[in-house]
């Protein structure tokens, strides 16, 4: 059952988009950089970073002033070059990265202090959705589930047995006003191997998990109060002097000692075993943009031999060369002759050259890059 | 029979050093460019270009005041400041490529009017020889072979049945003082087929024609009177000209007017099969770097994986790669990550990527690039 919304709260509770932009997306290296992460870039040619394009995609339920974004001090300035139309107060600035639980607890309890008891939905900044009338109408039924007293989450239609994503299991339709398609969640697992995947896939129950999570502020924090307490009590000591003189003082002091732990450990996976979680089943199209292999998924073919560019075409000269992926971003022609399923990434000072196949493993490359003392190339 | 020295040559005719330096390097291409031909380049990691190394072997038998470079004039600035030491008037600058024989034939007409009937010894300016003191004992056969009379070559050992290069062979010792090994050449052969080539190897009489040739210029002007007699003419008209202030007039009448022909097909050829060609054996290592492949052959390996690199290792991370020629001089790291005998030269405005099996092909690259409008990259 889901916990009670409280006594003072309205049905019509109002909605704010959370948006955490965190994560370095090393696997997108050397596009993606710890100073210029994988959000603030626009990977997939729409002339729009993935950030903007999260904003974009949820204005039918929450205009600029009901959008928060909660990322890392060293990246303000580029969120609110990229957001002009956000208010200061809109974006956090988390001090140091402390997991999805701090930076989602943190938008819940200052958007309660601000506001009251509001309807808190948390999307990631650098994940591609194809179909914004689809994700909207599944946040929409999301709302009013949280509404109800759900911590929701929209459940991505698997339409493979990937072993890079973790699944949610659905059960029965819980028959919410508003919300004819959620279902109750049974429960999260953590990324499958191959044959529990397919296992998966077979039984038509698991989506994949985006970690999308749509929720009251009031329901997050009670059920954090009650699994994790201190953390908790961190954050709206934090919260409640976040709008005041004294929020350095607070921050500087308190924000360290924040438990680190993932929304989906901390809140999700538990409330799911109590009967408090709800699924809305999206009709769209997702991906995170893992690595480059799934970022050629995303582009169009610029020719008959299925070869994508991510960039200026006229940058690129290929020859005998099928299903290349090639980002010319360092103001270069790139030429490839010979080599099929290449990636060339092409930035200012780094050039990478690998394979489709070997994309999931660039982590190595980077940890490489770190041991040679390259330090200003992550 | 050679042709017989003038009665006035003086048996210890002094030697000059003619180093045409042209040809593009297509196929090193975006390292090579027309702006920067391969002769300009360092391709050794010796710290040297092509150029510089080919004067720096010649010392022993040509100090600065006889050598001469024949080039585009274009390139005339580049070469003097990589030859400082060179007189301004050792550098022959030609208002457009007419070939070989009349680069060299001009060079010799220059020398027979300012020093009276010398040796010349052509060797070209984008070549790496790995012993100089053994190219140095060959080139002191040529010079006696060259005073008696002979256009003399030199042949190099053929270490592999290539069919990038053309032949020439030899026949009977010559029986020339101080050069004991220098032989009669029965004949020159454009580039074999594989299967010819296979069979030259065999015959042990064959040798690769490295366009090497030492002659005195009166031998050599004499021949190309009698086989080409119009670009004789030209060629002295231009010569008796060259240090005087009609020099650009008489160039500029003239030059345009000049035949294009090759010195093997012109001289070479013709002469062989009159008797007056002769050759040394070289005994030192020999390639015309002709693409990236070859060069790789040249560099040492930096890894166990059999990893080539020109230019500053610091700047290459490779996992999982072996047999990979990497050119980092575009001042960027490169990295390569999964791909075996890959091929990656990156430049400051262009980045290639192929295979070693692939490096004979780059002229389409440059062809397609050329067609792309991408001038100001070749």
């Amino acid at each position: 059952m889901p916990a009670m919304p409280p006594a003072n709260a309205q049905d019509a509770a109002e909605f704010y988009a959370v948006i955490p932009a965190g994560g370095a997306g090393t696997r997108l290296w050397p596009l993606s950089r710890s100073g210029t992460p994988k959000f603030l870039h626009d990977l997939t040619g729409a002339g729009r970073s993935l950030l903007q394009s999260t904003v974009d995609r949820l204005a039918a339920v929450a205009d600029d002033s009901h959008v928060l974004v909660v990322t890392g001090a060293r990246h303000v300035r580029a969120v609110r070059e990229q957001l002009p139309a956000l208010a200061d107060t809109n974006v956090l600035a988390e001090p140091s990265p402390r997991d999805s639980m701090a930076a989602i607890g943190l938008a819940a309890a200052v958007l309660q202090e601000r506001h009251g008891d509001v309807v808190l939905g948390s999307f990631a900044a650098d994940q591609v959705i194809t179909s914004t009338p689809s994700f909207v109408a599944a946040v929409r039924e999301g709302i009013e589930a949280a509404r109800a007293g759900y911590v929701t989450t929209i459940g991505i239609a698997a339409s493979r047995p990937s072993i890079a994503f973790g699944y949610v299991r659905s059960g029965e339709l819980l028959d919410i006003a508003g919300a004819p398609s959620v279902r109750q969640v049974l429960g999260f697992t953590e990324k499958p191997d191959a044959e529990t995947a397919r296992r998966y896939l077979e039984t038509g129950e698991y989506r994949w998990n985006a970690g999308m999570f749509i929720t009251r502020t009031s329901v997050l924090l009670d059920h954090l109060a009650r699994e994790h307490p201190d953390l908790h009590a961190g954050l709206v000591t934090v919260a409640r002097a976040w709008d005041t003189p004294e929020r350095d003082t607070v921050v500087a002091n308190v924000w360290p000692t924040l438990e680190r732990i993932a929304i989906d450990h901390a809140i999700a996976e538990p409330v799911a075993a109590a009967g408090g979680v709800a699924m809305v089943p999206g009709n769209f199209g997702w991906d995170d943009v893992g690595d480059f292999n799934s970022l050629a998924a995303l582009l169009p073919a610029v020719d008959g031999a299925g070869s994508k560019v991510l960039g200026d075409q006229d940058r690129v000269v290929r020859l005998a060369s099928a299903g290349s992926v090639i980002v010319p971003a360092g103001g270069r022609t790139v030429a490839v002759l010979g080599l099929d399923d290449v990636v060339v990434v092409d930035t200012p000072d780094a050039v990478l050259v690998t394979t489709r196949a070997r994309a999931q493993e660039l982590k190595s490359v980077v940890d490489a890059v770190r041991d040679r003392g390259l330090d200003d190339l992550l």
